[in-house]
């Protein structure tokens, strides 16, 4: 089942609301279920009251894309990004960190951080040219979103609190993320304008048939800038399955509802990753213009330019010494 | 005005309910306000209507600190963790990271990770042991309370989207904390098993007489363990004001309400800044039975036993590997 939240494009007050998808990419419609309608709790429902909900909003009119404005599937209580594809770490560490390879600590268990929670933008919506940035780049992620509250699981009891997955795109302004991470703290201003995620969650069971024999899912991930393919790889690269990270992140700690968990970017899902390869610049950053297209095998696509900035960003203001120069 | 959340000692359901506190932490007691009074709508709220509602509540009766139970001032939507202490930086670094001097990119902007926000205890709670640790740690912050969404506001603009300040506690686990920080993303398992934030809301006017001539809010903040003092600040040598902050975050971003903006540690607000000075693990890392307990003049103290962990963690699972070892 494919679950969407949109707004009808003729409401004004754009109230937003849960649909059902029917159809791919190529041809689809939706149908809405009744005002109130929580996509979450419909992901955490027994399957076949999901199936009679679906049932009864598809004996509704569908509405063609023209109709609606899709939105980001959810608006994540947490959002948590992993880094989970070896061949990415690999590449970005040769430019990024100088790191002759992988580190040891990536084999241990899966990292992630917490990502800006409110950055979260839909599926087909233009994604406003950064701040202080002349390297723009994308990241190709796949992302599973949570609908039980969990905590100390193992990845066989973290399966039921998995209700579907998306496609991520985390664009990252590489240049801002690189000053911020000689801080220690991990990326945040590089990457907190925009997150993009949709064009829907395709609920687990939908993928069942996509699981290799250690039970990852084995899905093709793509990345097209401007209609040309500059990238991709398969989900059963990730050197753990989502299953293992629910696990991991609820070790002495909630994973809850609403939250999303992402595969982090998959190899060759960044132009970062050719960039730490070659050392040159080649791909070049984003531009405005450019339409980053990402597709996920059985999950969907999402689509966005890159426009002008229209915001006015305050200074920044540098700190207030206490420790003399020099020192 | 403090303002708290607390649930009646009595009331086995544990509805969560907001008090007005009178008193300090000597002498309190508080007043319940209406019930479904929201904590963060009364920040939000005209000083005038919140005077009102303060007064109405104040002809209650007063429920004595046996009779409640006070829970986190707020769940929050977000929680950004600043690092604005130049000489927490310094004392850390040299430690953790083995840099010789605070990074350049430091006195640039003030740059934050965002933190697990489901993992926010009470002001009075234990503390269970998390896994994996040997050098189990405190932070001492000042943090502060939104209560208005911004997006690309001045310092000058900020002020009114920060209903007030708490006092932290940013628990940590050094070894495990280390660990995840070779891989850029900045610490989140070595983070996650608790964030102590309390022991209510000071409303910002409280504060105004306490700014220094920059604007910066100028108060003592004073770490103990096991009753003796082992460490503390004044919150003025932060490197930017908490306008600052929440300035910086809103740059092309939404900086929401219900989100806790916090200090960082404060300079001898750890003990890891002790061990990164001398090098040896002195004082030594918290351990079941230690009690820490921090206070903030004129904000309040938050006070905390660390117990054995009693929660069965599931195993880590490594990753499966792509690249063959050795590459």
């Amino acid at each position: 089942m494919q679950l969407a939240a949109f707004r009808r494009a003729t409401d004004p007050a754009g109230t937003r609301r849960t649909g059902l998808v029917v159809g791919d990419r190529s041809a689809w419609w939706l149908h809405a279920f009744p005002d109130g309608t929580d996509l979450i709790a419909l992901l955490a429902a027994d399957p076949a009251e999901r199936e009679a909900a679906a049932d009864a909003a598809a004996r509704s009119d569908g509405l063609a894309p023209a109709d609606v404005v899709l939105l980001p599937p959810v608006y994540p209580v947490a959002m948590r990004d992993f880094l989970t594809f070896e061949s990415h770490v690999e590449g970005v560490g040769k430019g990024m960190q100088g790191a002759p390879k992988v580190p040891d600590e990536w084999y241990a268990a899966p990292s992630f951080l917490f990502m800006a929670p409110h950055a979260v933008t839909g599926p087909y919506d233009d994604v406003a040219m950064p701040p202080d940035t002349d390297r723009l780049d994308f990241e190709l992620e796949l992302a599973a979103v949570i609908c039980r509250d969990v905590r100390n699981v193992t990845p066989e009891q973290a399966r039921d609190a998995i209700g579907g997955y998306l496609v991520m795109n985390d664009w990252s302004a590489r240049d801002v993320q690189g000053r911020e991470m000689k801080l220690g703290l991990g990326p945040s201003k590089g990457k907190d304008f925009a997150t993009t995620i949709g064009p829907w969650v395709v609920t687990t069971d939908e993928l069942d048939d996509c699981r290799d024999a250690d039970g990852f899912l084995d899905l093709e991930m793509t990345v097209k800038v401007n209609d040309v393919r500059v990238g991709g790889d398969r989900s059963a690269h990730m050197g753990w399955s989502f299953e293992h990270l629910v696990s991991y992140a609820s070790r002495a700690s909630w994973v809850k509802a609403g939250e999303v968990l992402a595969s982090g970017t998959c190899g060759g899902g960044a132009l970062a990753e050719s960039w730490g390869r070659s050392g040159l610049l080649t791909p070049p950053p984003l531009r405005e213009g450019d339409v980053v297209e990402m597709t996920v095998e059985r999950v969907g696509t999402i689509r966005n330019r890159v426009v002008a900035a229209t915001e006015q960003v305050p200074s920044i203001v540098p700190a207030r010494r206490r420790v003399p120069e020099g020192v």
